[in-house]
């Protein structure tokens, strides 16, 4: 995988290139093979102008390349968050903040990612404007021996494999159910979901107004910490705490059923290097976990809330959409009031009663999606694939979402081997526990590194 | 009507009567036809025990009597909230905040007052255990010429009641659309919403969770801010700005649509009297208030949010409700999901607008009920009378409920001379001018007096 933010930062003040040259190699990548519908739009001036601007090397993000998600605005671009119905929209008044936050740090902006339309689903398929394949860093090339390509996680999934491909250096996405850390673990990536109040979401196309959270992902733990300072508009105290010094936790219940063997091996194999290591891992029961499907039986807040947000646009362009995003979407049409109302409730509760449990740990550790990545063939558009696209949606979601529920923060790493499919390992933990756990991040990180 | 709290503290303090012998004249009263239906349940042993307390003369509250409303609990006692379904509830195992701040600043509780089921309507009618009847404060006896009595107002009808009678210095309740101000209006007190957020609702049974004000009454503006500050656990500034420095406004759409003529006569002597005294009034179109029917139009806050709460109670005790509060909660069952978060949408954007538009002026006057309190004959219980019931209903909770969909404060003067029903003058703003609100109060008050 290519050097990430901070090595390229360096090499830049050291002399040995420059924010223009790498903005040129990154514009190659962007447009090689290995992009293929990565990239929605690409902005080129934009990128070459900020590379060349005085100063810029100083700057904390030196003028390399950010990629942008096409559910935030960018002024002067459309925000069409994947679809067709909304591509003839007026273009963005103004930066959503976050975009703006990164821009004043000194990004570049190359363009426009692909995404799941309107970020439904964690596969990350998009029917109009094609599906990119998942980048397998260990081999350097497009993951897994199926010419027709794994599928890259979702939503954010031309995020992934712009970042993975190396043709930018931090991908800004999106996460309401695991829309940054499905990919990021499905491409070999970092991917960090902070506690979603840490980040405004003005500008930003919602999906879920209570779960939705604007985080980023990077090729190394350093350059998460670095993007979410940045979008946090705040600094993550430095620590010296050895590895031996976490409390880790691993929940044999819900996170751990269904493994496949690719990532059973790769999750094993991870908890036995860390323990090796020093670290301590307990088990934990964590059996409210259990309660989240009865939770989520009269349709969860996804559904509802993009209904609120979608049903006049549906009223007049249905047949636009991609027919798996608009049935679930459809979904949120009849909840009633009153569930929604029970829901919060009984999100509000299990939050209490998951943070109590998790009073006596630093981190839980899981796999970020208990199964790799399907073929793009095995979940391609065709009603006759769609019950095989809802299970594997399903499993990817599982692990992920119970952390928005929690309204908690989570990082996924790569904790795979060469050959291997990519593999996520998930540490995470309840509200405003982000700098713990990007702590051990680092820590967690360096040991895992061994591995590769 | 009876002396004050502050100046019977006084006279306590002066040793011209004791705690214990307000207690025994207060339980007098409390057992008089006038407080008939006041009631659902006296405590004088818990009152006597505290006036005769070592040391209470000296408490804020002086160990005075302080009724409070059927829907806050009390350790030891049922919380009913004036239905006969929660009758064999089990016992309260804590005070409520409220309570637990009033009995910690000296309050003597006397009892538990009598309201409508729930909190659910702002006429004042209970069915199951009757109805008090208004009291005509400048009468001193139980207001209007007919004997059958003019309805009290509610929700809080026997909070009103018992306080204008002189069983009680303050009036423990709720405001979810008025249910402190109405009352006030109609029995010639002084009623104070604060904003929402001022004052803790836990152990308050909810009515709207979104809308749900704890407050009181009192007869006078000085023991509304001591009541006021007891609750909110803050001090409001002093202020010695003369009535002419307020930035006043009327608003001739909606607020004074529809008034009667005991109404409007007192509303305009009143505006008369201010001027007279140096008030500088001026006309606001506030033509906003003119979208609340638009927004309410899928039901608004109260339905959905009670049938939430309600549903299972329904589901099994459904015949134990006042058919008129039960059709209204019913109404919730089928509020979309969407529809609440459109809503919660609309609501925030108005009170935005809203507050803009306000900004030009320290308080609103408007009549606080367009009518005086109707015979309670006329919408006694039975089908044949709900369209006259829904009609008064709506008419009397119109301007204050404007205040409560505001996240406002307001207060509520009575405004009417001896021989008059007593008529309410609402002064009210936006969120949080809660200080202003209450020392304009006062020079209002003063300017008033004189016509009594």
């Amino acid at each position: 995988m290519k050097p990430d933010l901070i090595a390229t930062r360096q090499a830049i003040q050291q002399g040995l290139t420059t924010s223009a040259q790498v903005a040129e190699e990154c514009l190659a990548l962007a447009q090689s093979a290995a992009c293929e519908s990565v990239f929605l739009q690409l902005t080129p001036d934009s990128l070459r102008a900020t590379a060349t601007q005085v100063g810029i090397h100083n700057s904390p993000l030196a003028g390399l390349p950010v990629s942008i998600k096409d559910l935030f605005d960018v002024q002067g671009q459309v925000t069409a968050a994947g679809s067709v119905v909304l591509a003839q929209a007026p273009a963005a008044k103004r930066d959503s903040a976050a975009v703006s936050r990164l821009r004043q740090a000194g990004a570049g902006l190359i363009g426009r990612t692909n995404m799941v339309e309107f970020a439904f689903s964690g596969v990350g398929n998009n029917p109009h404007h094609g599906t990119p394949k998942a980048w397998d860093a260990l081999a350097d090339r497009p993951a897994g021996s199926d010419p027709a390509g794994h599928v890259p996680g979702g939503s954010s999934s031309g995020a992934a494999v712009s970042v993975a491909t190396g043709a930018a250096f931090i991908g800004l996405g999106s996460d309401t159910g695991g829309s940054i850390r499905i990919p990021a673990a499905l491409n070999g990536l970092v991917g960090f979901k902070n506690t979603a109040r840490r980040v405004p979401t003005l500008g930003a196309l919602p999906l879920s107004t209570t779960l939705d959270t604007v985080c980023a992902m990077t090729r190394s733990v350093r350059d998460t910490i670095l993007a979410h300072e940045i979008l946090s508009a705040r600094q993550v105290p430095a620590s010296s705490r050895p590895l031996g010094s976490y409390r880790l936790a691993i929940a044999r219940c819900v996170m751990q059923n269904d493994m496949d063997s690719t990532v059973e091996k790769a999750f094993e194999r991870s908890l036995q290097t860390l323990r090796a290591a020093g670290a301590q891992i307990v088990e934990l029961p964590l059996t409210e976990l259990e309660e989240l499907s009865a939770m989520m039986a009269t349709g969860g807040f996804s559904p509802s809330e993009s209904y609120a947000w979608h049903r006049h646009l549906l009223d007049s362009s249905a047949a636009q959409y991609d027919p798996r995003v608009s049935a679930r979407i459809l979904r949120g049409a009849n909840m009633r009031a009153h569930e929604y109302m029970d829901l919060v409730q009984a999100r509000t509760q299990w939050i209490a009663r998951m943070q109590k449990t998790l009073e006596t740990c630093d981190a839980v550790l899981s796999p970020t999606t208990p199964i790799a990545a399907p073929l793009r063939s095995s979940v391609a558009p065709g009603a006759e694939r769609d019950a095989e696209f809802f299970r594997v949606n399903g499993l990817l979601l599982r692990n992920t979402s119970a952390v928005n529920t929690l309204d908690g923060c989570a990082i996924s790493l790569p904790c795979h081997q060469p050959g291997e499919l990519p593999v996520g390992l998930m540490a995470w933990h309840g509200p405003m526990h982000d700098d713990t756990i990007l702590q051990l991040a680092l820590v967690l990180e360096d040991t895992l590194r061994g591995l590769h």
